[in-house]
């Protein structure tokens, strides 16, 4: 193997292993690092990229002095675009603050619920075998450790005759889930680890933690799965042969090996030190993780394999860590509401049972939770396809040149691009600000309607001037100044907002009106999810894409599917929990709700 | 591939594919039908491998002209050994008709469980899926089923969602040991097999029965292993190393997959049709099987590592029936008490609880098993090798040349060796009767004293002349004239008889004393294995190695242990049973024994 070094992120421990200079901004994509962002592409010119070395030598670049101060750059300030890594290294990222608070919320649910694993060690000396006895070493341990009604494996047996001789008959058995994974040589309490995943659509991350519920390391990456369809409903295209099966498990498999490395490699560990992985994912994923078909969810009348996924083995889906480990996915609430939603109910059911709680994540779909004093339901909406950029003229994805921002300031429209760059389109968060702000404008009324000039007052028909253009469903609204890089939104392009706002606002009455709650009785609305963090409270209030409740009971709570794989791989309880959520729960299908049409004409207003 | 063509002996089945213009006596000896020998070594001369042709053609050869009469010719009888198989062909073997007897006596024991397999199937019509429910395929197949506790693997649900669409959602559930083994599309109630496994030192013998009991087809062969080693204790030696514990498994798992592939030929079915195979083996074979080290076994204080083996799924060894199908263990008892004599135990346990037998194994180790009123104990004892051969100056296995009967006529001695030729040894038939013609005929006194001449009757000494030779420890016995291919017993012989002999009536003996038992008390003695076939049991009464009980209490009851493996196979409630002999029995170490060395020096006396 030629040379490699290691490139770590701090605070949220991403790390791989890289040829040496190797950019860092190019290892942060490579390692998902969501908190360096380059909206200049790497030109080292919108310095959205800085970081701080903890460790390591980089030079000062040209561009690090336009963009840091002396003291800045004492303390070791840099852009990562422009800062080539040559031996190991560790880094902090810019956003390291912020990322603080979702890991402060992340503990304060910890604090909810007792560490209590599913894995349990029990250290056992055994006494040594006596011709005037009928011993059986299997049968003397499992007797000494208390463990006679275990269920056995043959690999946890196989190695045991030698493993009690070499260690004086000391030795300690390894169970989870009632069944015996391994004998270690002597007393391994303290020792071993499990792995909680997020196992997203776009991003996969895995931390390694020991059973007292430290995180000794994460791995975060691009799904490569996304190299046949970035959505779902492509990905399920893609498995609707078993060969295409084959190869998205395959994908992701392989994924999830690499990342078990990198973790091992961290700890300097053993994969036969991992005895558990919590798989926290939607229900395609789920399904592909572990090779099971998903594409009668595709098809009328949308129909997932299972809701409760069997327990497997590590050595069944070919995952490196204990062989005879146990692979833990979440169960799934219904259609597309799948384990990542379970996950995000278990981080909320802590919870005090008399609070109303609502939890959304919008992202390809809306999946939404309602807890009214602790009796759940949920349902998932289209919702995510506008706000991803698609169906929308201009619309994209949340790259440089994507308009992020919409500002009427001095009687005019401005935008801010990702990156500073000319604008190229406009991405989600830049949507809902559009919208919101054409409506605090004056120039949208709340059907949905694009103003005629006539209808508008004069002084601002006079200010806008030619960003007003067309009539009828070609009437637009230019968000950039005449001539350069034309962007505008039109009629059409507003009424795709609509159905998408649409599609969650009505999932949400949906689930209060089955639920017999006004908006008021909410206690507290959740938003879960990266996207959440990147949009405008104040507008999506505005356009009604959350609904309209007091700013103060929205709480944006991360990754709380991955917090929920956390819980369960920790707590016994916590599984147990989760295990009961989908009994506990009300999957609501809005679409077959008889006032849908109905409600969702009504939640097209702004 | 090279044609091939089936050869089939009955009644037991024994079936395989060889090149045409095969020996029918080699396929028989590949086979292991035990029914054809050939004591001349296949040169047409002794007769014993006598056969009738039910299918094929076989020209009347020379040899057969001499053996047989014209009107058994016309039936088809043919010397194997001679008769060259060009095409397929069905066989009757000679010995049918004693072979039927033993068939009677296995059916006998059949009759009274009743067959309820632990293999269950449950046909169901799923109500296919609609939009306004919440639908997974699997929960509604397992609510339809009724199985909503049972617990689940990964390949028996991956295929579910073709399987209910292809067969208009109707599918038959197969469950067993409270785990889904597979979903088949319609209703296959009718159809599966399982396998039963008596895995011997020597012959490995396997039928394919369905759930009805009917036995479709049987394969028998010589356990590969036995290039390894023909006896346990060097197997273990062999497999003291994880590579040689591993070549020693492979060699078994290999030829039971050949098996296999020869039972499903026969009944032209897929594997997975084969739901379970049930084994019945000694302590060794079923370490070896399992790849599980058994040399703690041959080393003080003599520790099997497990005496209720993992259930294990097929796939974990490389077996080729359906790969999540069962493979079951019977448990073993103590030590060098295995397996197999716990199947033999089941075969017996329908005896009537008021009655008290023994059944004896007489084979490297003599394993007998006491039933005092249904209160059971056991032991093992080494008493095997002089029987085989071992440690005695002429002692072979029951080959072409051993002297297999002797007998004391008209003042003289006299032998019978198998095939008819001339003695080049004696095996342990012909050791139990020389043993008990000496005695009769008064050249040996029952302390195991070869007599001087002076102390016989004068005209004994003078029938036998030159027999008699030599003194104290080399006194000898010649079984055979002066001269040619002389074969004798000496006074160390006899000594290595009666420790053999003193094991196995000790055993017996300690097993009665703790129970509080006489020998009168035994209503029956029963004699399971092959071995105890070629006995005369008269002679065994007579030097004492069966207790002296009325012959007609005395049964040989054939393949005990494949008997109890095809019980265990068709009933979950003889299956309960097997499992619960381990907690039911009480292993006696009779090396242990206070009075073990009093009680052997005694046994010793003929």
């Amino acid at each position: 193997m030629s040379e490699r070094i290691r490139i770590t992120f701090l605070p949220g421990r991403h790390t791989g292993l890289f040829p040496p200079n190797t950019n860092l901004w190019h290892a942060a994509q490579e390692l998902a690092v969501e908190e360096i962002e380059a909206y200049c592409g790497g030109n080292g010119t919108c310095g959205k990229c800085r970081v701080r070395i903890e460790e390591g030598e980089f030079p000062i670049t040209e561009a690090d002095r336009k963009a840091f101060s002396d003291d800045e750059l004492i303390e070791g300030y840099r852009l990562a675009c422009q800062a080539i890594a040559s031996q190991d290294c560790l880094i902090w990222t810019s956003r390291a603050d912020e990322k603080d608070q979702t890991a402060i919320l992340t503990e304060g649910l910890h604090q909810e619920f007792e560490i209590d694993p599913v894995v349990k060690k029990t250290a056992t000396h055994v006494q040594p075998p006596e011709l005037d006895e009928n011993p059986f070493d299997l049968q003397k341990t499992l007797a000494a450790a208390g463990l006679q009604s275990v269920q056995l494996t043959l690999p946890a047996i196989q190695n045991l005759p030698e493993t009690l001789r070499q260690h004086d008959f000391s030795v300690t058995s390894v169970v989870a889930n009632g069944v015996l994974l391994d004998f270690e040589g002597g007393d391994t309490r303290g020792q071993g680890y499990g792995i909680a995943v997020d196992l997203g659509t776009t991003t996969v991350v895995a931390k390694l933690l020991d059973y007292s519920g430290t995180v000794h390391a994460v791995a975060s990456r691009l799904n490569r799965q996304r190299a046949y369809g970035e959505d779902v409903i492509s990905r399920i295209g893609h498995a609707s042969n078993p060969e295409g099966l084959k190869t998205l498990q395959k994908a992701v498999i392989d994924l999830l090996n690499d990342m078990i490395a990198e973790l091992l490699e961290t700890v300097k560990g053993k994969r036969e030190q991992i005895y558990e992985m919590v798989i926290a994912g939607n229900t395609v994923m789920e399904h592909l993780f572990l090779g099971i078909q998903p594409k009668y969810l595709a098809e009328m009348p949308y129909v997932p394999v299972f809701q409760r996924p069997p327990l497997v083995r590590a050595v069944e889906l070919g995952l490196n860590i204990h062989p005879n480990g146990w692979i833990y996915c979440f169960p799934l609430l219904g259609r597309y509401v799948g384990g990542d939603t379970t996950a995000v109910v278990l981080s909320l059911l802590s919870r005090p049972k008399q609070e109303t709680w609502l939890v959304v994540d919008i992202g390809t779909n809306g999946e939404i939770v309602l807890s009214r004093r602790g009796e759940l339901s949920c349902c998932s909406t289209a919702a995510g396809p506008a706000f991803e950029g698609a169906q929308i003229r201009f619309g994209m994805r949340a790259s440089q040149g994507a308009i992020e921002r919409v500002f009427f300031t001095d009687g005019d429209l401005q935008v801010h691009t990702i990156g500073n760059q000319s604008a190229k389109g406009i991405c989600g968060s830049g949507l809902i600000d559009a919208v919101g702000t054409f409506l605090q404008a004056g120039i949208l009324d709340r059907t949905g309607r694009l103003l005629e000039d006539k209808d508008m007052d004069s002084k601002l028909t006079a200010a806008l001037g030619s960003r007003l253009r067309g009539q009828d469903n070609d009437r637009r609204v230019y968000l950039t100044p005449a001539g350069k890089s034309e962007v505008f939104l039109n009629q059409r392009d507003i009424r795709e907002i609509q159905l998408a706002k649409g599609a969650i606002a009505t999932g949400i009455e949906v689930l209060l009106a089955n639920a017999g709650l006004q908006l008021d009785d909410l206690d507290a609305l959740y938003v879960a999810g990266a996207f959440g963090q990147y949009i405008r409270v104040d507008m999506a209030l505005e356009i009604g894409l959350l609904p309209r409740i007091s700013p103060d009971r929205i709480h944006f709570i991360g990754n709380a599917a991955y917090t929920g794989a956390e819980m369960a791989l920790l707590s016994q309880t916590q599984r147990r929990l989760a295990e009961q959520i989908p009994d506990q729960i009300r999957y609501v299908e809005i679409s077959a709700d008889p006032e849908f049409q109905m409600r969702y004409a009504e939640q097209m207003f702004f």
